[in-house]
């Protein structure tokens, strides 16, 4: 740590300028932009402790594409010093956010006992029609509006309290009525496997957010490469309504610690967006040293790798480890020397990026060996 | 920074916690604790951007002994929401201090157009008694609640153009009324040798303050050892009535990123409790490897020394830097073989611990060299 | 990373100083002083890649008290260029070790295939006499100079092709020869399970070395926070003679990562001297929020505390993570008011103390409650 | 420090990985690849005090691209355990280096009293040949071998008791005779401003060099973002004989620190390939919040920019500092509300890049503000 307290010595003088964006590597894939964004966050306007203004600045900071505004309908505690106003906080957010190119999108937080729980409705343009006293009369305003709505937290054990994901026939009830798009499969960075089946099951929006109280930097450790839940969403265009397009149509992807959760067709191609072969033809004796084979990872996400097969006269690693905006080195020995040049495949589970509950992703490593 | 980007694929297993109190440490001095406190300091009952129970959090994270509460009386940027209420910023803050055991001092701050400025109140009972249309009689209030009155941020170029502290027949009114006890000498990491200069010469308290106003991890590096302006306050008890006879005799000094302001009967016994040395007492040749003289520094300090003067027969560095929070090694070589032991005593200036404006503390290291 | 990759911005003008001592924070325990040792590294002189005096500084900067240079006698990849001499890594390493006060023990590492394996021997005399062609030769000679010896790696795949310590009857040979007093427990990260069970059983002491031959900034995260593999020698003095006398004595402890491996006589004081309890007494309502039991961890092992029971009308949390070289913070809270004071025990595994393979420390903390 | 500390508490579950190579962003120029190298390196085999394949593994992780391995041929302060062989360092280092894909560069140190001092021969066949009683002869050997030649630190207050660079008559000489290329202008983060002088008037061609003796993380704070000097070699290709092609056409630029030296042709496409502007176009109102100009610094070194004129109507910031890999804010006030769109040029001088020791880089930054 000796650099890094020794910082301080530095910053009389002229401290490092600390209003600065830092890049969230996250690659784009074919066909969309790799929208990253926090659908789920609180400010003074409910039960959060920061005023509206800071949350486009810490996103823009933290290197996010988009926030939404969330604060809940019914749950008000800081009332007797700030009049109730639901419209407030997206209001004051939003011009900070269009200065500094942050999507900003109105959203409001449904806050009932289970069932339904919690829900979030974004993209409205009026959060006071919200305030019903019947739950299913405030969904209803939101789908006048044209609401993306989703189901938060649905593990939270303040709701569930074994910690279970359970759906309820008013669950059933909303989806049939057009009225729930998509659930939260990880809410501070909590991951509800139950969630995440009903979510392939019912044909419903992933979701990853960060449901935000406090200022981010007291709940996350962004300065030291952490990040906060997100949801990635796989937009044509980076814009409210690119967004809210992909949302409806469900190309969006689970960003939380290092693990990606999400359809196979985003998460193949976000990987290989991600892992260049930097090598793809390398010397190999058969003697002593291993040919070093060295994979470039231009995202910020490490990606941890699981051999699945042996390859007939080569030793290889059990486990691979690809650390994020970093090149790491997969060691091949060779058991006998090479007759010729061979072309190696060798199959990997990545064990961060979930497809389902049970099943990650698997991947293909190929690079071609010559004799030395 | 392979090691901190790669925090991130830990983190998802089990996140380190991050609701943890960091040591600042800054030893006590004999006779008196060093209490460690910001004494200016905004939410969003005026124009800061937290909730005020942010504060006693982010101070006991950082270590912080105390914290004052001096939301603006005259300027309320968020009063169309948030109804003015002087008092509420303390009284929110106050019960978390307690449960955690951060001293929450109740303030305010008058501001006025210069002269004189604007000036924090703090020891106060009744904010709200500090709202009247003349200044003379908002710090008349604040007289007749016994607070402790001091100038903010006297050289700020929004009230002095050209970035000189200027002192008004309003300033030396209010101190011959018993009114205005101390100044700022840094504020937001600026200082101002003017009123470094006015303090010394009318005998009024030195303070430094952050004046923060956001969250303070987006102002200050915290994470990496950067600090905020703190006031060091050399009280015979950690308590705010300890704080506060300490403010009122004047006991205080000024750390700010490295550097110390302040006078020499508390900075001097400040250096002494911080730097120890480890080997009073190490061979030397008259050949080849220098003596490693071994400086362990306690505090969270910097100090950069430099030499004032040669010793006869001995080769010594020009600067030697403490670094906070390590050991340091002094070099000294013989030009000819010791022909028997010899105490060495060593002046250097201590650039970062300014006594006056232009004077900064002069310290000797002692040690004895014996011949191998 | 904003502030650490800013350092470099800052660099410029005057870097931080580098040849710095960072604290290793591991308290003395009632009757002895904690020694950090490595006791098993590498130099060219052997199959490492630095020159010895390397190792000394960098055992200084590290924060360790002792290291030993154990280089191979029969394994010498080097020799064709660097003509063999068992004796020169100690040699050489020897003056700056004194220079820096680090203590600088001789060894060699006697290196045969199983049985008996790898056997370090320190405290030796002369190097030369241990390269004898047969191994029980090299271990008398060891045994002739009051050396003290222990098995390296006894788990490794190396040798051990199931990864399991398997003890052999020459091993048995050794003990009661009185040739062998201890084995690694640790090597380089691994933990060997059955090493730990056999030193409990056979009476031999707990060692746990780096095995370093790079750099060691190559092999770990030292100036992140990460430390090698160490054995703490509960000694009576720090010096040569003390470590000594403490091994055959077998007062010695595991630390590698945040696993701490030994004895309860020696790692239930060193966790008492580590944790202090900040609040004896805090008050408690029945209401609303919890109290805040403030735990200041002074040792820079993180302790990850286990709750093994319930307290009656209290709700706490599960674990507990303790931080090194921070205040961490047990929440309490009741289920009913307190009728008046109530002193709270509450036991706790430490799951990252091991006593023996199966078995954890288990540790109480004690606070008083007091209605508020 | 908190998330650093703590990233022990997760390592001994399984440690990141540490053989990773971390990027260095220098961007291409047009025409050319920017090769990152370190010309002057020792080991063991002279006065250094590692091994010499860790040489390659450093260079590797630290993001170079190439090194050259220049112990010294008069200095061998190891020789009585190390017999001298002139060739050894760059025969050892060069295999790993294939393995890893970084170029090793074959080269000596003549090592001699001022004058000439200190010179580097690389890109040699054989350095036995430079072993010669008189130095003329050893340059005359490394001329027949088509070495580039150039000389070492010089302003070293070891030879140059003033710390100024003083041209003799043997370096003239040597010039005229083809023997002498460049000068070190940078060795060991000292600049040596009569240095850069004399390429510029003498044509010769800069150089930037670690001089690195011990494990390069003792002398460089890498781990956090620090970097050792670096000459950088703007060449057709990324290979030894494209990095030797553009040294004799002096197409280099020293990287120390935050400091780049060299000419314009190379520094300005240098500094236009690094920042990009976000917002050519951008709102802006004559009434409060200022426009905010996003720049995205792609390389890692941070520019610092000084303002060198007033725009009329407009306010802006007097220095601006554009951090490595990150967005920037440059904050654009309006005195009056726009009339219409408007087409803004500023100029800025760039601090830390020297094209001569009096004179810094020029740059201009263009963006329209439009009225909103």
């Amino acid at each position: 740590v000796t650099a890094l307290v020794l910082v301080a010595a530095q910053l009389s003088a002229e401290p490092p300028p600390i209003r600065v964006r830092t890049p969230m590597r996250i690659p784009d894939i074919p066909g969309y932009v790799t929208v990253k964004a926090d659908l789920h966050i609180h400010t003074v306007f409910s039960d959060g402790s920061v005023w509206p203004d800071v949350r486009p600045e810490e996103a823009w900071r933290e290197g996010l594409d988009a926030i939404a505004m969330t604060d809940h309908i019914e749950y008000l505690p800081h009332a007797e010093d700030l009049p109730p106003n639901h419209n407030r906080s997206y209001q004051i957010a939003a011009p900070l956010g269009e200065r500094l190119d942050v999507i900003v999108i109105a959203g409001s937080e449904v806050t009932r006992d289970m069932p339904p729980g919690h829900l979030n409705a974004i993209f409205i343009s009026d959060a006071d029609a919200l305030d019903q006293p019947d739950w299913r009369d405030a969904l209803a305003a939101a789908g006048e509006q044209r609401a993306f709505v989703f189901w938060n937290h649905p593990g939270w054990s303040g709701q569930q309290p074994d910690g279970r994901t359970r759906w309820y026939d008013e669950h059933q009830e909303l989806v049939e009525a057009g009225l729930l798009h998509g659930i939260e499969v990880v809410n501070t960075r909590e991951y509800y496997p139950e969630a995440h089946r009903l979510c392939l099951e019912k044909k419903l929006t992933l979701l990853s957010n960060s449901d935000v109280h406090a200022p981010s930097n007291l709940d996350y450790h962004v300065h030291a490469g952490d990040h906060r839940p997100l949801t990635l969403v796989f937009a044509t265009e980076r814009s409210s309504a690119g967004i809210r397009e992909a949302l409806f149509d469900r190309r969006t992807a689970v960003y939380s610690g290092e693990m990606l959760v999400g359809e196979e067709r985003f998460l193949r191609p976000l990987f290989d967006a991600s892992v260049e072969l930097l090598t793809p033809e390398l010397p190999l004796s058969g003697e002593d040293d291993p040919a070093l084979v060295q994979l470039r990872n231009h995202s910020d996400v490490t990606f941890s790798l699981r051999r699945l097969e042996q390859v007939p006269g080569l030793t290889l690693p059990e486990r691979l480890v690809l650390a994020g905006d970093r090149t790491s080195l997969l060691e091949v020995e060779a058991e006998v020397p090479l007759a010729g040049p061979r072309d190696v495949e060798v199959r990997f589970e990545a064990e961060n990026v979930k497809l389902t509950p049970e099943q990650n992703l698997v991947v293909s490593l190929r690079f071609r060996l010559v004799a030395e």
